[in-house]
């Protein structure tokens, strides 16, 4: 016997619906390819996804065809976004930042059959054309009149691709199951993963991540994704803005402070990206005297937030700041820094500390630690180790990989991240497995490391590395790029490290660099800075 | 292809788990059956509720039984909600104040196995005995050592079901669809009819009732439900609570203000019940010059709330009302009255006339109205038609029937409720299809007189209904009861009504009684209160 309840898929599909219906005239604006400036609505995006859909199948494309689309967050991007799975089709999302080897890769190992692209990207995919055996048409985000020269072959675009449709379109139907979008991982420590999202999982992702205690978002919202929408499923603010109505205003390729500062001005109350951005609109506000007149709340993760960072946001600009950890693998939101009851009423300090860690998972996310035999730790804050993750947004198996990557039975996923959880069950990051620092067989954090590292006030960026070394096997070093160029005594760092660090924890040597090598998403490549470090024959003072 | 994300069914124990691992020390709390408080926490319910499980698993029952429980709010009645659903079976929630005849008619149809009854209320099922046919097994929801005398056969004690386990238990795994909950409604316009919610539905509606336009609930929340959890799903709050991790009050059975009000002070952030329920408690508060120390928010639905009620909470005693629609059909939330941006910057006065309509449809659920051809009638605020729901926590048909409720294709659920609906999608209940008063051909709100009415201080309640007229088919009367006997002049309720009425609108008669027949959720039932009528012989004075 069943129960004699309705059974809707959980399709994206019914996410737009539910916004062009219910919230309609919600303002979804931002910066376009063409002006400065475009306007359009729920309802708006919701009859141009509709033409996407349409003038999609009409081409031929539809159920399980991967589709590319590398786009800056814009309105556009939006109506893409819905059309193609809307469609049937497979949202491939493309990083242009991405090395062009690693471009050719994903989109060969996706088999994209479209790919759409702004028309200032262009020239990142034209040169890739010959290798990329699988697309059949390229669409360039613009009208026909502002077409770029390209040799993009047979290109058309958007608005010809519209025009192929009326928009009397219902959206394809199918199994909850149906793959529905599909991420590639940052390639932070290796190449990049595929992971094809379901329109289950996103549909879920999208309410467990609406809950009060995760990243709440009203009909009143404003919601500004800074962070792309190509990156790590967009956080899933493509689905949570529409779930809930919100309005959004989308900032397009200005990822300068003061462009972004611009648009954070038109009424945004939520935004959302990773720590150095922030850390670049804080030294903008600081040096122009500015202040937010709407910005509420500011979501963080990619990377762990340094506590100067939500101090300064707090405190000085009176935005709060939510610190969340996720992956592309799990849609991405495993864990949300909110207070429960037990850190509500600490004082303020406290409450900061509570700030660092990147909080407990919402209901949907399960999470464990273990040490490297598997064995369960306890949450005492203290014992750190692997961190596993399990529930409807976690990945089983990566795409068109033979074996699952998630433990059969149990399904529990290895993050490649350590961490600790207290009895609360906050979390702490302290490194990835593959960046663990080992001293004399004991671990230290590279992440609190770096974090103590960047407050000083001259310290740009900062990286903790583990160096050979003859006794201890291995001993941390500090890589620092100035502010300014800046070079802070090396004395003055560890002084400022030492404050937080046991002795034996505190980094043996500070190296000066003019940059550090970031991935594709921003974030710190140690991979690449270990092959930087060996390129200058660098060793440890202790080893030479 | 298929998304390859992990598949994790929706069932609730997933819910009563998170609860407890994340959220273990939040407390539950409230009156007991043998003592005046009991405390325990989520860890604490859900190591019961996997006792009760196993025990009922090794008593026989499981997958698909149903079984009767009929508790007040307590923290037991948590124990047995989780217990029942995750051993498989179905939670059959029962009614203690219908009258026997609908109590044996809905314990037979719905074949429960086993029933489960609060000490107090043995007497209640008794007399029924013989008359039920499948019930095999008594529980009374009390220590063996505070048995009642009771004729109940063999029943056994609440401490000697869970004897019977060690609480070393998986729980039931299954389709989500499988049966959950079982829900009968509250027979206000007839013999009450089944709902089966499945683990799906149950989950779903959870989690929709969570987001922030719905009643979001965080892990700060206090929440105490006073609506009672055998009352259309307990308004979804023993799921809703455990998702969120938030702290539960359970008010036990005393329902008068007094022991209310008591219990909102032990920390209540968060509370539901029908007007009724607060209209008595509006009076105790003015009447001992109380107010209250940590009470946000109330739910207000299951009736029309007047707006009086929603004026005094929010400006006498700083609560605010959030307005609910719903039914035992739709799990049951339907709409809610939250502020979109088209309304928050309403003058007080206008944002108050939003609140008495009940609100907009959350995700995951989708409204219509039409008219008696089954033609959409648009959005305007004034065209009023039959309402039409569909969703995640829709019935389609209902329990033992042969033909579904739901429209076969579309899914629509026609409610039985006429409403209007504005260009924001507020929804306003004018009536029930069954009690619309139709006079020369059109339409006058029942409901619209009714709330009209008790803005008079000396009117305690008030129904309207229709009766034969000779020249219009039908006329307006309305049936009053006074505060403390009071019997507040005709002319006087007449003009006051006259204030948002036109006059052909204005009821012809008031009709003063002692009191007006109530259903067993406390609604008047107009059913009752026409054969009241016909019984007194009453005719329209222009029929006389
Ligand atoms: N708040 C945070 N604090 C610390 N680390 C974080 C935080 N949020 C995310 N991360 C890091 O980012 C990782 C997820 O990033 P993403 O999925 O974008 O790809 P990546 O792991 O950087 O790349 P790849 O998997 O290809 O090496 C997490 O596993 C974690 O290491
Ligand atoms: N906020 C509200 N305003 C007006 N009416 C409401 C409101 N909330 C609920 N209702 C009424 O309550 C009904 C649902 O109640 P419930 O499911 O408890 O059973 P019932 O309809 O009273 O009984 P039965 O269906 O057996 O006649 C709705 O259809 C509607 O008529
Ligand atoms: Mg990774
Ligand atoms: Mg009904």
């Amino acid at each position: 016997m069943l129960g004699a309840m309705q059974d809707w898929p959980l399709r994206v599909s019914t996410l737009i619906d539910h916004a062009a219906k219910y919230h309609g005239n919600r303002p979804i604006v931002g910066r376009s390819a063409e002006g400065p400036y475009v306007e359009t609505t729920w309802a708006g995006v919701h009859a141009a996804a509709k033409k996407v859909a349409q003038a999609l199948n009409h081409l031929g494309y539809g159920s399980g065809d991967a589709i590319g689309v590398m786009a800056w967050n814009t309105p556009r991007h939006m109506e893409v976004w819905y059309g193609v799975s809307g469609c049937g089709a497979i949202l491939h999302t493309l990083n242009p930042r991405l090395f062009s080897e690693q471009l050719e890769y994903i989109i060969n190992h996706a088999g994209d059959r479209v790919v759409m692209v702004e028309p200032d990207l262009v020239k990142v995919l034209e040169p890739l054309v010959p290798q990329l055996g699988t697309v059949e048409k390229w669409v360039v985000l613009t009208e026909r009149a502002n077409m770029p020269q390209t040799t993009l072959p047979d290109a058309i675009a958007y608005d010809e691709l519209l025009a192929m449709a009326d928009g009397d379109y219902e959206w394809a139907t199918g199994d909850e199951n149906d793959p529905c979008g599909l991420c590639y991982t940052s390639g932070t420590t290796g190449n990049p993963k595929g992971v094809l999202y379901s329109h289950r999982s996103n549909v879920m992702h999208a309410l467990f991540a609406s809950t009060p205690d995760c990243i709440p978002i009203s009909s009143t919202d404003v919601v500004m994704p800074v962070v792309p929408l190509f990156h790590a499923n967009g956080w899933g603010l493509a689905y949570t803005c529409a779930l809930n109505g919100a309005a959004m205003v989308m900032p397009g390729r200005d990822m300068t402070a003061p462009g972004l500062y611009e648009m954070l001005e038109k009424g945004v109350t939520l935004t959302a990206a990773v720590p150095t951005i922030w850390l670049g609109m804080l030294q903008h506000l600081r040096q122009n005297k500015l202040s937010f007149s709407t910005l509420k709340r500011v979501v963080i993760g990619g990377s762990s937030c340094p506590r100067a960072v939500i101090e300064a946001f707090q405190l000085d600009y009176g935005a709060q700041v939510i610190h969340a950890w996720g992956m592309t693998e799990t849609s991405p939101l495993g864990s949300v820094c909110s207070f429960k009851p037990e850190v509500a009423s600490l004082g303020a300090a406290e409450k900061l500390d509570v700030q660092t860690s990147v909080g407990h998972p919402p209901y949907g996310v399960d999470l464990r630690i273990t040490d490297d035999a598997g064995e369960e730790l306890p949450w005492d804050g203290k014992h750190q180790g692997k961190l596993w993750i399990r529930g409807y947004g976690v990945v089983k198996r990566y795409h068109r990989m033979e074996k699952d990557a998630a433990e059969p039975g149990t399904q529990w996923f290895d993050t490649g991240d350590v961490a600790t959880m207290d009895p609360n069950a906050y979390v702490r990051i302290t490194d990835r497995s593959k960046d663990v620092i080992k001293s004399g067989g004991e671990w230290i954090s590279s992440i609190d490391l770096e974090n103590a590292a960047v407050a000083h006030p001259q310290v740009a960026e900062a990286a903790a590395i583990g160096v050979p070394h003859p006794k201890w096997d291995e001993r941390p070093v500090l890589c620092i790029v100035g502010v300014n160029g800046a070079r802070p005594p090396k004395e003055e760092i560890l002084a400022l490290v030492g404050e937080h660090f046991a002795k034996w924890q505190i980094p043996d040597d500070v190296i000066y660099m003019d940059e550090l090598p970031h991935t594709a998403t921003g974030k710190i490549s140690k991979l690449e800075l270990r092959k930087k470090l060996n390129g200058l024959g660098y060793v440890h003072p202790e080893a030479a």
